[in-house]
């Protein structure tokens, strides 16, 4: 009565797409907190790299809201698609602030959360190419994923306490207190996107 | 064996409801922000615009609760009203921060938010307007919206910066940063109800 | 042709412990905003609870992922789950940073804001409660909710006007405005989690 439809691949190779964009901005950013020279510069190519993010997450979502039959179910692509889409926002974010913040040197504290940045998002990207492969090891990669969204959160507390015990200034409080939480919080979308991921994979087993 | 059941406009109409409360809102709004007199007035309207609000959105998600067949899928529905229900929110929020925080003047930055918002509000009100008679017409409406969130968000950013270049006094930072930010959010939950009509149209079409 | 299921009751069980679970830490959270000593046992005992409310939510994913029939939709499980786990995450912040911005003294507002929280809470554990008895009475809870919600934004606005009028320094403005902020974001997530639950009562009524 019913003729099985062949179970649409395209969303997976979109999500590896956007995974790939998220992991490119993640490492400028990283570069950047490093290397804390031409800002603008650096600033303006994540910027580029979030209005790629924008179109892959519209290509999804039209994608999505014109298919009849989904390979994975329609509300995790939607939560996955956005849980993404706001990562590259934060990393873009956090970049612009300190450009336009106009602060001229780096803080370890900035640096570390921009490594776990990078390393939530390698997890993920690792994870999301698993999707259309072996959804068993997608489960590893997103526990990894929450580890580094509570190392971030306590990294990013130690440097709010720090900044209140050690900076005078209260702008500059102001202004590192926002990075530093700009920072964390794109932590906390990779462990929305990983949760989603997990979840994928667990209603798949 | 089944009976089509008649599909239940009267959501639409209390979506047109929703719309022209917002837009009562950001309007007495934008009045505020250019005018920028007899605040506590001008506060305490928008508050019975935001209570009206919350009855509406109740009415909406009671009636949801209740109706078996909706013309739209009922996620869409409460996607909807909840990110209206946002938008009133915020403005309210805006509204009150300023009267609460003592400011005595606005400032371009403030005004050409206040007008961002209007004209969101009135895209989106035209958008939902479409939504029970030609769903093509949604579309064009939604992208304006879209356009003008990052407008704002541009705006915003530009209006802290010029805070932390020129404004000497870390309290009155504070403060404008949090109105600033308030107005700017608006515009993202805007741009929220836009995406939802937008999904909408799309599987309409 | 099908055979009804036995509905799954376990997860009514499941949020009973886990709103038990935000019960003990809206608890620990209001004495330690009135006695305002001890902060550090105070603040890792909260923190216990929030770990205690991670394994919870963990367990209600895990089964609703491997559950196929479930007494109550889906969407709405996770919405539950993701607020009541929100609640005890913001109890675990306040504590926190309580602590680690070396505060010396309570405020009357922050008492007040601590005891809107338990109360919000109390009305959270019962309604829940009566989730797998009588529907019916699930409702007035919520109602109750609803109105701590808007008692909290009013003592969390004037908290922070009353702020800005008599604190000179502006990082223990920053300090103290972050507090109330993340206090009465809780009963924004009890919010949530009574609107969830006003749902389910209404669809099952």
């Amino acid at each position: 009565m019913f003729r099985i439809l062949p179970r649409d691949q395209e969303f997976f190779l979109m999500f590896e797409k956007a995974a790939q964009n998220i992991l490119d901005g993640a490492e400028r950013l990283k570069d950047l907190l490093d290397n804390f020279d031409n800002l603008k510069e650096r600033a303006r190519a994540i910027e580029e790299i979030e209005h790629k993010g924008d179109t892959i997450t519209h290509d999804i979502v039209r994608k999505l809201n014109t298919t009849f039959i989904t390979p994975i179910e329609r509300e995790d692509i939607l939560a996955l698609a956005s849980a993404i889409d706001d990562v590259i926002d934060l990393i873009h974010a956090a970049a612009t602030r300190i450009t336009l913040y106009k602060l001229t040197e780096s803080t370890p504290q900035a640096k570390e959360l921009g490594f776990l940045i990078l390393k939530s998002v390698r997890e993920l990207d690792r994870g999301i190419s698993h999707l259309s492969k072996k959804m068993d090891n997608v489960y590893d990669h997103c526990v990894e994923v929450n580890s580094l969204e509570n190392e971030a959160d306590r990294v990013c507390r130690d440097a709010i306490a720090f900044l209140f015990d050690n900076e005078k200034d209260p702008i500059m409080i102001l202004k590192w207190k926002e990075i530093y939480e700009t920072l964390e919080t794109a932590t906390d979308r990779c462990e929305d996107a990983a949760n989603v991921l997990e979840g994928v994979a667990l209603k798949n087993a």
